[in-house]
């Protein structure tokens, strides 16, 4: 509608496009949120409430943007794809936050978050993306543990905590919480040794029964994707059905992944029958 | 502190540099929300609560993220920037949301925000930018204003309101609005014909007596700029005493930057003594 | 070695990375070949000498840059890829240039080309890409053949040719060139109806007898890719032996890479024996 | 004119824009050009046909290229740009070469460049840029010459003379060279001191007669601009009419720039008399 001779300044809007038919990952990191969980005296190693505000965010977020778990996706703006998931999540947390800290409401600086989108152009390269993460949070974990234990069991402060674990390997670690403090590392919680899935749950599949999984849209032309709107409306449809899930399971496998076909093949399953 | 053989994938991250020496503008912009104003039912053209509540929230950013209002800005990666300060905003926004809609409870979809960052290498461009954002405020504003006068006011329908201002201009529409109306747009608030800005409030500084405003830094070299790291701190702390203001004025004209070195300069200025 | 003041400069340079394990394409152009190919007479509607320059320049690329026709290519610097081949490829045009027009020598404007890259993630889009550049050579060459048969044999001038040519599809086309001129497109050669394609010749494959074409590389890690070095020199080596091959051949069909396993599939083919 | 099912590829090609108002600085690097330069046994430390070469490519790049001394430059593409003057420069080194090496008959390997742009937002920016170069120029020259003599003369082989070299400053070096060589770095060419500047050459300007020298463009709308096409018309004939000079002076100092304001007003100076 508008029109002056101000508007030139338009030209300085650089474009930033995502490459088609990639997987497109966005990364979420609370942001200073060491001070923030000191603040507000999360638990340590974990603070269960806290990682289940987390996965609440997420699975609203899943809920409010159907076309999140997308694969081959089709181009969009780089920044406002990212923001616009960055600020849905932002919402749901802060929104959620008391649920969570009934006893403790939330005051200036706020929780915040920032976001990155990474592309990943094969189904090997996204599954190697989700391994990484799933290693990490298990080595991460084991050593938060230990440490953790040292400390409020242990009586070390940090400065010898950290020293005591350098250069120690998992058994090492393993070692250290039974022998000293008897825990037993792999009786502890999923949640934390694995971390959080989330996705839509639609009924298992049976190992082999599925000829194909993977990329058969990338077989397609942008043509023929174009002519199947008529089908992506309904699966948009069953996709708002489905039941979204928080699971805390081994994603490096294949066995996770050729049980839930629908992740990788952008096809909704079938929806299980109430019992 | 983790290491796997996944980790190539952190080969696919891109950086995504803001290019130094330049005035980054991040535009925010609320997602649907012509769904979101009629979800609530937001006053139509102007609802007072829900700017007071994004001013607010504009604020509260400006609080916590102090190096906002930056002149020359040291590079910083895009997304993160841009992630981080919708992040903010969205968390302010929800927060804050009670306060100016007491009655009205927030329920998903939430208000989310995307957001995208633009660069402008000289301070003309800068105010360029910002006199685009002025004049489209004051064309969108007699426009809406009109509009709706015509339907809440004159009874038409949307789509003869539309057929209605079809090609009129601006002295049109200020007829339409005092003849048929009794409306002298004059009168109509600043804060809808104008906008907000919002920025630290220092001393005001007589016209012609700063001899040079603009691009101080510009002329130093990054070396320079590194060993006046104290002054910085003392800078910080002097804009962190300063009071963040709303306003409503004219941002076109000369005027309102020569008043206020301290925007351009990126030079705290004075903090006014208490009366 | 050097250091001074002026070093910061360097934080102006962005960094500008090809996405890892896609299909790079570098599209070179002659710039304002249009006035080039009047300056020097070219025959129309092709200069045999031209194109004959053209791809000696081509095989000399792909002789000089051996990672050419690379599977899944790693990681390079976008402009600095870029620029390499165009700079290589202008090389050998300029100095082949006399072999081709012994008759004339060239002068200041000299020919130059410009390229960029873009990146296809999977096969299928690779193979589009070539055969949209196939159908396009095959729909221009029809056009511009009609074209020139109505200006050279018709006696039209350009305007009236284009004029003729507006609307028509290519069985009109065909018709115009049969019954006026004799021409049986289907007998032209196949240079200009299909094109050049410039690739390593080795043993071509009986269909079927390889088991799997594509994609070895992407279903491995990184880690992987890098420990099979060796093997990588070999192929290399493999790779310098083979004889570049032009050809003007369908290669939209499967059967132009079925036959060629090596193209797809990042591995040298076979050395075929000498005779 | 082509219109096929294929075309969706075009979808992959990113954009890839300059900044609006900036200084774009290209930088062309020689690629291999140490073995480039062993294989025509290019002179130690400098081989003035070589340069001389090289500075003849420039200008013949500026010739055809006029726009290339561009103030605040009007948006382009980005690998376009870039790959067109490294495109221009390499075909007229190749057909340059014999000129300065009648002997030497160019083989392949051909040589090529590479060339990446850069973004500099003032005109600080850029000056500080073209220090940055003329210091390296200087104190890489130095350490050659020294380097050199200790070779060539003092019958060091290069390891020797490198270990004789480590940690030496300016100082030292002038000293060897003085000491041992009887060589007054002073006297040295400044072509290898100071490097070669290429440039349009008009009158010299009094230094303090231009009240104000830069930046006249930015403080214009892009909207002036436009309106300002014919006088961009008379200045492209002006520019077209200047000799193109190659200089080996001082670019560091406020004198080059002040006497020559063409260079950073974007507005072409007087031609200058014949005598």
């Amino acid at each position: 509608m508008a029109n002056s001779k101000y508007e030139y300044v338009k030209a300085f809007e650089q474009p930033d496009l995502l490459l088609p038919n990639t997987w497109i990952v966005v990364r979420i990191d609370g942001r200073g949120f060491h001070k923030f969980s000191a603040k507000y005296a999360f638990e340590k190693p974990n603070d269960r409430r806290a990682l289940d505000l987390m996965n609440a965010a997420a699975k609203a977020v899943m809920s409010e943007l159907p076309d999140i778990v997308i694969a081959y996706g089709i181009s969009d703006e780089y920044s406002k794809l990212t923001t616009t998931i960055v600020s849905t999540f932002t919402a749901h947390f802060v929104l959620l936050w008391s649920s969570y800290f009934p006893e403790l409401p939330l005051s200036p600086p706020l929780p915040s978050f920032d976001g990155r989108a990474v592309l990943y152009p094969s189904v090997q390269n996204l599954r190697d993306y989700m391994s990484w993460r799933q290693v990490d949070c298990h080595i991460n974990n084991l050593y938060n543990t230990t440490f953790w234990a040292l400390i409020q069991m242990g009586g070390l402060d940090a400065k010898d905590a950290e020293k005591e674990l350098a250069g120690s390997v998992a058994a090492d670690k393993n070692e250290i919480l039974f022998s000293r403090f008897n825990i037993n590392y792999n009786n502890e919680p999923d949640m934390y040794k694995k971390g959080s899935v989330v996705f839509r749950d639609y009924e298992l599949v049976e190992p082999g029964s599925v000829s194909e999984v993977v990329d058969e849209d990338s077989a397609k032309t942008m043509e023929q994707l174009e002519l199947s709107k008529t089908q992506e409306e309904k699966d948009r449809k069953r996709r708002a059905k489905a039941i979204i899930t928080v699971q805390h399971v081994d994603i490096i496998k294949d066995e996770f992944w050729e049980r839930r076909p629908w992740l990788l093949s952008n096809k909704p399953g079938k929806i299980p029958k109430e019992p």
